[in-house]
């Protein structure tokens, strides 16, 4: 097995900051029901409570507008509400709008499968806006009040999509708007407020936290999904379940640390530009979906005719260098990429896209070593295409 | 603040074996995403699969039967599923009947809430097997098939349900049978098909895994419910999100650690003995209730008039023990015990039971200082009751 000395696989998850891991070993020591009155369990209560405070804050808001979760999937299931309880009302959603190429989590619907309308991307993997717009019109207040679930960035691509804009047109409608913002954290400055969303899922382990944890941020206090996970009355009845006390501790740092990380935005930037730029110089026929849009500064989606991406992942595993195929949610299995199908890519090279996801402290080295290897898997597994 | 000298409280959660946080910081080493193909992946679906391993054998079934979510809570959110996988086949739930004392997030039917039937108890605590079999004879099998869902012991007073009973009148009337173990395994020996239920939960903070992990085990491969969080791939489609492998990792090694525990049911049971013969000299009026029938060995609930169990819990921890009202999970509110009311307790009792769980390894010494505090306790809370 060769040991990966590169992560070029960001996305898939932040390596985990010590500081994290720190607070979650101190909470380990601890290892309380964070329910429980006694005092064990009010300083396993203190973690959360911090964390939660920690959180709100990267997005713009108060703690109490928190609900901690197992993960971002576990935060749009709870977004993806077949209810939305806007104080004592209880608004049935009539239609569900998903962005085509959303987050698998997403686009399964969750609560909402059974009433799910897909929104079209143009060929830059941007949603077509005009797109929603006629569907907003032509939906059936009838049926319930609409709901638009979409992301802020892609994590295959990096594409941005125009959150506040197409918020604002469901606003018009009377509907609600949950924003996936899993990759923007940490990339770009969001704020809940600006965007004009109801609800918006964080990931702790993308931004340098631990797996296990991730929270679904309210933008006001009194509009609420229905909770998915029932029982005990932990997260104030929103999310019952025993608390992952050292998850949740260590999400809080890397929260806490992650606005740090828009400092960086611009040399990431650079140097994905650079790894471009050097990729485009080797295999000229190679396309970065969604390049002529604002995208994340650190993803780049390698559309390389005639490569199966399964292929290329494992021959740059061997080289040392970890990079995926699509989401590595759904990388087990060889099958097209739903996003770039979306852009209207044909099925062949839905297939034979390679993601490049850049750490913020990336070198000019590392590009370079990535480089050389992008050569020699090019060589082999395109023998005729090389430059 | 009083450091907390005795853990009394074990049913809230065991403290955290060395040898399962030994287990998380390697696997947090790796901190790769257990989806991706690479190596790094790869190493973390090692840490995955050797876990489900351990687990699956707590209860007698292989790797392939295993689930693993955020815990019980989802566990049985899961498992409440308003459909049936029978291999090709989707049967829709047309009841779920409960036990009377189940856990909330059992009691609160999940996603079968809206169709739901409470099945009574008898003063010992036992579910009332007479009552589940008139309830199967009256249920409509034109609205779908009967689910039982049926704790193998209560986690507030540690009664033993007759769980197989139950489930062959449920598959006498072509039901299904999901079964809360998480405060049985490691306490007595559990075989899911020595039980013959369908679904077993099961919780990895309870047996001396760290919070954040639990399981639902599946007697068949080929009956499982519908899957309550969709998206990616990961658990072969049972339950989408990326896996937080440090905490799966540390419940594999509790999981493979918690036969070894079974060897202590014998002495925790003479301390739990010994400790209510103690209370019951200092205070005669006290009742244990389920005391009549087969019990957890570790556990007593202990109700005492007069006493509103909350105070009793601050006093105790002022003492530096922790004891718990009812569930943890619960217990931030000042309610009554749900199971003590449909034992049968009136209202003013059902608020008084103090619920105290030992850990397995539990000595004399801790007994006695338990039986100290106990009587101070008594003193001051109920001048006029102590012997």
């Amino acid at each position: 097995m060769v040991k990966t000395s590169l992560n070029f696989d960001e996305n898939a998850g932040a390596k985990l900051l010590e500081a994290a891991k720190a607070a979650m070993i101190s909470a380990l020591e601890c290892s309380a029901n964070a329910s429980s009155v006694h005092s064990s369990g009010r300083r396993a209560r203190g973690f959360i409570e911090a964390a939660r405070d920690h959180v709100g804050r990267v997005v713009g808001v108060g703690k109490d507008h928190v609900i901690f979760t197992s993960g971002a999937t576990e935060a749009a299931a709870l977004a993806l509400s077949p209810v939305i309880l806007k104080g004592r009302e209880s608004l049935p959603v009539g239609q569900l709008y998903v962005g085509a190429t959303e987050h698998p989590c997403v686009l399964s619907g969750g609560r909402l499968a059974d009433r799910l309308t897909i929104v079209p991307v143009d060929a830059n993997g941007v949603v077509d806006l005009e797109a929603l717009s006629v569907l907003l019109d032509g939906h059936d207040m009838s049926t319930g009040v609409p709901m638009l679930a979409l992301m802020l960035a892609n994590n295959e691509t990096g594409v941005l999509h125009p959150v506040a804009e197409a918020a604002r047109l469901v606003k018009d409608h009377g509907g609600f708007v949950f924003c996936d913002a899993v990759q923007a954290i940490g990339r770009l400055p969001v704020d809940i407020n600006a965007l004009g969303v109801d609800f918006l899922s964080i990931s702790s382990h993308k931004i340098g936290g631990p797996q296990g944890a991730g929270a679904l941020v309210l933008a006001r206090e009194d509009i609420r999904p229905k909770p998915l996970l029932t029982g005990g009355g932990q997260e104030r009845g929103y999310r019952a379940g025993t608390e992952n006390v050292a998850a949740i501790a260590g999400f809080g740092v890397a929260a806490e640390q992650v606005m740090n990380h828009l400092e960086d935005v611009e040399s990431v930037a650079r140097m994905r530009d650079r790894l471009e730029a050097g990729i485009q110089r080797i295999s000229p026929d190679v396309q970065f979906a969604g390049a002529q849009v604002a995208r994340l500064p650190n993803t780049t989606m390698c559309v390389v005719p005639g490569i199966a991406a399964e292929t290329a992942v494992i021959a740059f595993d061997l080289e040392g260098i970890a990079v995926s195929s699509g989401a590595a949610c759904s990388s087990g299995k060889i099958s097209p990429s739903h996003v770039l199908q979306a852009m209207g890519f044909p099925a062949e090279l839905s297939s034979s896209g390679i993601r490049v996801s850049l750490p913020a402290d990336v070198s000019d080295v590392e590009i370079e070593q990535f480089l050389t290897a992008w050569r020699s898997i090019e060589y082999r597994l395109r023998p005729n295409q090389a430059a």
